[in-house]
């Protein structure tokens, strides 16, 4: 097997230009052995993976599917991942083109959640309650970026997660399912009263203003925590935690 | 009132080490208006307030108690923050020596936690659920760090927080309250089956590896986070909340 040493390749080079959201349509990287692994456990399809002479033997062993294998020098390899210890292993997944959804169940919607590693953060946790897919607006943390991808840790392969303009959606659902919105707001209700119920959306919002006026119309019913201390707020991965292993 | 325009003032000097922990033994500095707030309404003692030209007039607004005040060029006051976006003010605060606790009620406790996003988190998240206070392992990360700093969001002067070896303080303690250790181990029961109870410490572990083994020696029960999805954990922050806000 040949190895790459030289940064010019144009294969290192079209590898190099995924770090960028915009030459992510269709494709992204993914880091570690771990995400490798779980990509590997679900139906994901890998296109290639990428490593060096030092984990060769390593990464075969683990690579029970048809896959290409690049092996490159470790420092085009640490030159192409966003980790601070790169475990010398990447590699490049197709993007699953979302199937239509019956939205039946419980499902969990971000609007406009800004910071990486909350919404890494809460598409594991509602990976772990058990919600069955999550929705995801077009401006929220981009899901294939690396720090989304490092707090998820590969949620994304056992969840549907659908990336969507939430207005027209929700419009769509609403009448057919509860829409939950979690909101500070005055006319609010105590998150501990909602009854158990088979089916619902719930929305959580943006980190500083919260959900934005036009969703917010689309909901049945504001929710909200009761905060005994002095805190002002919680940070919204951990309001999503504590909401959904209440409801779920 | 003069304005430092010089990075080789002496003030400026001795304020940019608080950038270390090792200079932070007695002081430490805040950023932004929120924090510097939340200082102002709380008991701590601020020694210096630092802004600029522009912000100056603002920051008059604010400070009602005497605060010395220290003009500084906007430059200094850049390289003087960890924010992306300095608000124009940051403070010198000093800390607060711990009174002796009686450990009533509900307590905190982080072993080797970390992540400063996630200390922070924890931290905020307790004060929102009405915890009574927090104990935290000398080898978590730094509470007096920026990051920790931001993530807590003044939460730290609501809540008494007290650095601790943690082996020492919870052998003083047990048989006295009961010990909850937040392990996935076989032995660990479901968070939801423990009763109601006035007091109890509960501890969460490291990121990676959990709670230390001797740690886990001082526990009464362990309990867990029963998880239904195919993930294989929780974040910390994530589990902290879930479990403080169902038994508060």
């Amino acid at each position: 097997m040949d190895k790459i040493s030289s940064k010019t390749n144009q294969r290192i080079k079209a590898l190099k230009k995924l770090a960028h959201k915009k030459y992510r349509q269709e494709e992204y990287l993914i880091e570690g052995f771990h995400l490798v692994d779980e990509a590997l456990k679900s139906d994901a399809e890998l296109v290639l993976v990428v490593t060096t002479e030092n984990q060769l033997t390593k990464v075969a062993a683990i690579l029970s599917q048809q896959v290409e294998l690049l092996l490159v020098t470790d420092e085009i390899l640490n030159d192409l991942t966003d980790a601070k210890t790169p475990q010398g292993i990447i590699a490049v997944v197709r993007k699953k083109q979302p199937s239509e959804q019956n939205f039946s169940g419980h499902w969990l919607v971000l609007d406009n959640v800004q910071d990486p590693g909350n919404v890494g953060t809460m598409i594991r946790t509602a990976d772990a309650a058990g919600v069955d897919g999550v929705i995801i607006s077009k401006n929220s943390a981009d899901l294939y970026s690396p720090k989304v991808l490092r707090s998820m840790q590969g949620s994304h392969f056992h969840l549907p997660i659908m990336e969507a303009d939430l207005l027209p959606l929700l419009q769509k659902l609403k009448g057919h399912v509860p829409i939950y919105a979690s909101t500070l707001s005055a006319n609010s209700v105590d998150y501990r009263t909602i009854p158990n119920c088979a089916d619902w959306f719930l929305v959580m919002g943006n980190e500083g203003a919260g959900i934005s006026k036009d969703v917010q119309k689309m909901a049945d019913q504001f929710v909200h925590i009761p905060m005994v201390g002095q805190a002002e707020s919680l940070n919204v991965a951990i309001a999503t935690g504590v909401l959904l292993f209440r409801w779920l």
